[in-house]
């Protein structure tokens, strides 16, 4: 099951590392917890509607792009889902690891 | 404050009514409380990743069509909101009815 939290998660944490923050400062900046936003960014915990928005001003980044992005990677897995048995695994892990680490 | 919640709860809205869905038959498809659904239509409860996994599911629209839809629509919430002495009254009130009603 594709899961929306991830992917915002990953969102977050790529675009806090692009612009070269740390978690604490983005937490604080937010007024979120640490703890909290850590666990938002590996898709442990939903963020609310509200703290999405304080996170993504945080990062000075628009919720709008922030929302496009999550689309885009789950069009990527749900291709993948798709098409199981087409795709070679090591596609799948490519995608996988782009998806993870760009 | 732009709260990701009121546009998913519109999107999932407006694809339920253009598919001509009741909303007890889609909640009775995705496992979901009639209630609980309606209050995530029109905004008043944040939708669980899994919740809105099963309700796309029983939209029969993939997740990634229903988060690229709520980027555009908040983008345009968001290009209101950055000029909002600009643009005339009855313009937001048209993009604004349109986004409603589409």
């Amino acid at each position: 099951m594709i899961l929306v939290r991830q992917e915002i998660g990953e969102v977050l944490r790529d675009y806090r590392q692009q612009k070269g923050r740390t978690l604490r400062q983005v937490a604080s900046r937010a007024s979120v917890a640490l703890g909290y936003l850590s666990e938002v960014e590996r898709g442990q915990k939903e963020a609310s509607s509200e703290i999405l928005a304080s996170v993504a001003e945080a990062l000075d980044v628009p919720i709008s792009t922030i929302m496009r992005e999550v689309g885009d990677r789950i069009s990527i897995l749900e291709g993948v889902q798709v098409f199981p048995d087409v795709v070679p695994d090591d596609l799948v892990a490519e995608v996988g690891s782009e998806l993870s680490f760009r």
